[in-house]
């Protein structure tokens, strides 16, 4: 990250944090051991890759920061949820997460269980709160989006499509379908109720922020990909290279390193394109793309 | 059931089913073993209870029956996805469910935890789609009433509550305050978000709609346990006796026997004292509130 984009990001992140803190039950009101679940869960960790894109979407269409914000901590709970459950025995069977035990790992499994259920309705709750700067039909709008997001068609059939992968040769067009639902829907989501907390766009905009948005999360993976495979668990806070263990495909396995370098490098140009016609009210979206290609962990 | 009653019934349950057929992912869509447990898990079976509740609380309000239809389907995927997640095997452990196999026992694991995931997204997604009979600030509230009541301060925290029961004698008080949240909490959502969908209620009437619930959703529980301790499997279509064998307390071990079924009387009483200044808008309110004591499995 440069150094402005950093500094943009660190308060961006501290708001989503004071944010999600406020919005999550007190640890100490019963049931206790969820609610302190679900906080170690949320809390203290990650990038907020999601809400930072939400942020930057937002720019685009001078949308109010406290809308923007309520989405972003919305989308970011459907992902923490998401990765509660990812890290089951049953699923990816992970115990290390944001360099913390995995939360079946510090808790139990059943709680791990409770604790995503509860975090997906605590997403959809905080995305219904009433919002004066948000028109209520909009709004009802951004809750189907994310609901579609989350669901069958996006990130959960993703993850259903993801085990049905596993031991299997896929081709890239198969690994790219995967991911598009996997980690791509969320993501685009996050981008899209961004700038749907603003002025509309018109449907070439619209488009365009689209395509960005799938770029960026298709980018991302291939780079999770890359990284598992490169990086050291201590840099990364999860398991290095268990997706390869567990005989998972990925572009590493499917493309080669050389070519799945390549392929984020046209996505992020790709992404890039799409924005290029915004002019400076994409420049957190560019430099987004720009450091999710190139990050280190 | 009464005649009367069980025609009504069969009428609701009957558009219930086809909405629901409609709104699930048709069972050959990809990812389609995950589309096919969905629909597994939800159609073919249940009283559709808070269904039913939802449609006679409409009554109460004169609300068009294609907005209660839809909030009544909303509510029913949520009941769907917690029966899914409550017999995985790190929760009830069950393997018998409305007469069939159980969604991890028919599929597996990992796809009755994204049956589950991807049934709680849908329940939202279904009640935000646009509809003309609903002001969106209405449907909003409707959103958020439904998030909460599913979540840690609701369902998912009397499930929560019901694990760190295990084991432990509780008094009738704590008993209580479990199942107000485990089974209660959504029953009260079905109530409200039916009666939501009509002219506004004033507060006093609304008051007495929720008392209602609250004691339906009780006795619907006390019942369940008595069901339990006394009948057999064949008639519940789930395993009889379950709950005692895991050292669950019930209504049962901690009363008795009589006392429980003295206590569904008190509360059948209760709801129906609760919506008599209603009179014969409450009719089917009245019927739903004998039906659910006297039912035998």
């Amino acid at each position: 990250m440069t150094p402005a984009l950093q500094n943009w990001a660190t308060g961006v992140q501290r708001l989503v944090e004071e944010e999600l803190a406020l919005r999550l039950p007190a640890a100490d009101a019963s049931p206790a051991r969820l609610h302190d679940a679900m906080r170690y869960a949320v809390l203290g960790g990650g990038k907020r890759v999601r809400p930072l894109l939400a942020f930057a979407a937002g720019e685009l269409t001078s949308a109010p920061q406290v809308a923007v914000l309520q989405a972003a901590c919305a989308v970011e709970l459907i992902h923490a949820y998401s990765l509660v459950h990812d890290d089951l025995p049953m699923m990816d069977d992970d115990s290390l997460r944001r360099g913390k035990p995995t939360v079946h790992v510090e808790y139990d499994e059943a709680t791990a269980l409770l604790v995503g259920d509860a975090l997906q309705s605590l997403a959809f709750e905080v995305l219904a709160a009433p919002q004066p700067q948000l028109d209520a039909a909009r709004q009802r709008d951004m809750l189907s989006l994310l609901a579609h997001a989350a669901g069958s068609h996006g990130m959960a059939g993703g993850q259903a499509i993801d085990l049905a992968s596993i031991g299997h040769m896929l081709t890239a067009p198969e690994l790219e379908f995967m991911h598009i639902h996997k980690t791509g829907a969320l993501i685009r989501a996050a981008v899209r109720l961004g700038a749907w907390c603003g002025t509309a766009l018109d449907a070439e905009a619209e488009r365009r922020l689209d395509h960005y948005a799938k770029c960026v999360g298709l980018a991302f993976q291939v780079v999770d990909d890359v990284l598992d495979a490169e990086a050291p668990t201590a840099t990364l806070g999860k398991t290095a290279g268990k997706d390869a263990h567990d005989g998972k495909p990925t572009y590493v396995s499917v493309l080669g390193l050389p070519a799945a370098k390549e392929l984020a490098e046209e996505l992020r140009r790709d992404a890039l394109d799409a924005v290029a016609p915004f002019g400076d009210m994409a420049k957190h979206l560019a430099e987004l793309a720009d450091y999710i290609t190139h990050r280190s962990y």
